[in-house]
């Protein structure tokens, strides 16, 4: 008897939370507490009394047990229980609550205990559809880029060794080794005082400039093609989504059928004129 | 009578003002009397005598005592008197107008006299239908564009956030609340000496440099998934714009329509090759 | 007898100059010249002695005399002479060796006859077709974007009129007048040491940061706009030649044509049945 | 009998090296192999122990000779002998390959010798599929550039001429001859510390602004109609592969075929007509 009411009241606790999940008014309030979360982290930025510290940190307590309340909910809404950590977005935002749940004491731990408040403004992303949408959509387009990433890693790394072993005399802070070296190569593809950087190696070897410019020639045509090959797919895909609407328009009706009907109305006549 | 006569002077006005507001030639001068504004803003920020001053300034009211002529006329030729002030670009003429007439005394108002006098400069788009239709459809485009810089924004704000936990301590005038460093990213995103602001982290921090190439990667593809999603946008329009405009030269014939022809002829030799 | 004699010669002579004209030797030849000149006006940036100086100033003249000789060739070569001068690069082509052949002595004119000689390398676009029909599709291009230009300007003015009422007092070199204004907003539109100018205003107006990234969302808008204008433009250009071809290949046959030729074929089968 | 025992032999190991060429595990061998080549050659930009440093040194031997075994492996393993030197990328690795092995003691073929192991790193393009596409592709790209490029070269030379004739006693390491001005022009495109460069000029000519950015537009002018003529000659190729792709899956038929067949039948009822 009493394991029955418990059924029925894990039922009733269950329909409520999916009510309660699609209730247009619970998700504006998760996304007004996720706004207020946001700006107690940029409060915090600044000079504070202590008073005011206290309330903060207090309020930052509240948002923790809201979200930890907003998760369980989601997760009593689910009808397939595994189903719920199946789903990217679920897991950030679990794992979120569970680390802002861990109380900190030494400094090191209050760190990571800051950056977890501050990526709760990512779920913004995850509870407005919109955003995602948009998120999964740069996430898929990336893998396409791959390969012209590694090219570009490959004239990154050959230019890095190359400048580390003839630069490395004049400028060590610049072209220490290679890693160094990269990062000042990315200086240099951004056009950021890259003039200095050039005028310092061209003291000592007269021909470097070949070095730079063929540099900036090389990942700048790189660039152009990646950004190229963006446009081109997202064009394509627009495209193919026009096509498949056409189809569906039109009956899936293309030339092909229209030729076949026009074989059938010749062999009819056909037949037709050798009967009479 | 008098009031008759009073009417009859009211409709002559409305008329003569319908022909002056449609007439080339006192658009030309509207036009004229624009740019003639803009040089007098222009000729107010050189170091000018006491006397041209003087004369700046009557002209000033003069162009002003114009405009405010225009608008009226503009108002009496509007056959229904309440959609005047339902488009946008009356009521901003009006305020501008308004604003202008208003006698400046104590330095503080005078600064927005001559921020009005300035603002007149715009109703060159007002006026020039061509640029009119430029602004409007680059205000239409900007909603679409909504969502990114909402996901550009979330981004700034988290790494604003983490900046100023982290660098703070190392330039304050950088890094020193939220707000600030907001500034000092866009100023990253721009390429404008960021490896300064990176070298001085970088000394601290060692691997700081993660937090600033993360940060140019993730705005420069937020970014360009913009540009790509306007550059689409525009294209989809001119390629609906040529469909319905190919539908209209075809008379709105498109395969369906063929093949349902195709199915009648069908029909009709069926039925006269079962009669025969 | 006599004039009969010049006649023939002139035929004769411009027989020659066309054969000449069209020659692909004359033509190889003319343009190794214009890489000559192109050479000697490089070389006379360096510091050469005085023997070297004067053999160059030689050839300066070997070359201005064959530039005349070719002139008058393709003048003689034209048959309808007075279309020669109606072609933009003849005129630009004899405006330049004219103005070569005038003896230069006193500094000033000097100063003209060493920018003349260094326009000659232009020449190079004015002989090579391929060169010549890209730039006139440059200069074609360029009325298009006539309103986003202005719109520009607009907002370029606007805001050089604001900042040089606010930060004159700030900083007179940057913000003296509304010309130098205009060339400050310019570089603040590249990006060009932008924070310096910011910083230094927000020293004084807080708030002057709102000014800066206005400017630079506006302009970087409409530049933006002004680009895909282009883009959409070419595209279309594109697009619209290769539906011509299309309607070439398929002689100009249309879905309304096969819809004209369907209802023939229904109309021709209604009147047989009501025959039969 | 010994000959024939070699041939078979030498038989033997072509259908083996072929076997072990076409291998997936082998590719994965000489990839890793690349990819450690490249860590040696990043190793050595640091500051390392000599007994690292001779461990290193081994390692290098070590890559090299398994280069150059597999090499020859795909030489024997390529049917046609004198198709092997055919290919832009078995050259280039062959050389990669020789010159690692000449030893090197003088320090000037040292730095040659340090300069091959570098290049090594591009094998990576040479035995990747993917990126050997994607680099042929880009340099197929090229020679479309070509008067585009020329263009520019011409716009770069006219204006350095121009800068060393006017600026070269402002500044002579900028505008010392007409190569130098080309590096402070081309520093000029990539607007890095552009008005640097100007206001000193302007300090001497007033209007030496007008110079800077006419060249600033011409150049971006150009460099935008690059673009877009790659963007454009992408799309196009895009659209004549899906437009050759559509003409196979409708079997070649097109509007001209469904006339001829519609004529075809409006003729045989004509027949019937008359005939009736």
């Amino acid at each position: 008897m009493h394991i029955i009411n418990m059924t029925q009241a894990l039922k009733k606790l269950q329909n409520f939370s999916v009510k309660l999940n699609s209730n247009r008014l619970f998700e504006l309030f998760v996304v007004s507490i996720i706004i207020f979360s946001a700006l107690v982290v940029g409060v915090k930025t600044y000079n504070i009394s202590a008073g005011v510290l206290q309330i903060v940190s207090m309020l930052d307590w509240v948002i923790t047990i809201i979200f930890l309340i907003e998760i369980i909910i989601r997760y009593i809404a689910e009808p397939v229980k595994s189903q719920f950590f199946k789903k990217a977005w679920n897991i950030f935002d679990t794992l979120i609550v569970v680390v802002s749940l861990i109380p900190i004491e030494d400094s090191e731990m209050a760190l990571l205990g800051r950056l977890v408040r501050i990526f709760r403004v990512l779920r913004m992303i995850s509870i407005i559809p919109e955003l995602r949408v948009l998120v999964n959509s740069l996430v898929r387009a990336l893998p396409q880029l791959a390969y012209v990433m590694l090219l570009m890693f490959i004239i990154f790394y050959i230019y890095a060794a190359i400048g580390s072993t003839f630069f490395n005399s004049i400028n060590s802070e610049l072209w220490g080794d290679i890693a160094i070296s990269m990062l000042t190569l990315f200086r240099v593809m951004t056009f950021e005082d890259w003039t200095d950087v050039m005028y310092e190696t061209m003291a000592v070897y007269r021909f470097s400039w070949i070095f730079f410019l063929s540099f900036i020639f090389f990942t700048a045509f790189a660039f152009l093609n990646m950004v190229i090959g963006i446009v081109v797919n997202v064009l394509e895909e627009e495209r193919a989504k026009e096509k498949l609407q056409n189809a569906q328009e039109t009956g899936e009706i293309d030339l092909k059928t229209l030729h076949e009907q026009l074989l059938n109305i010749q062999q009819q006549l056909k037949v037709r004129n050798s009967q009479s």
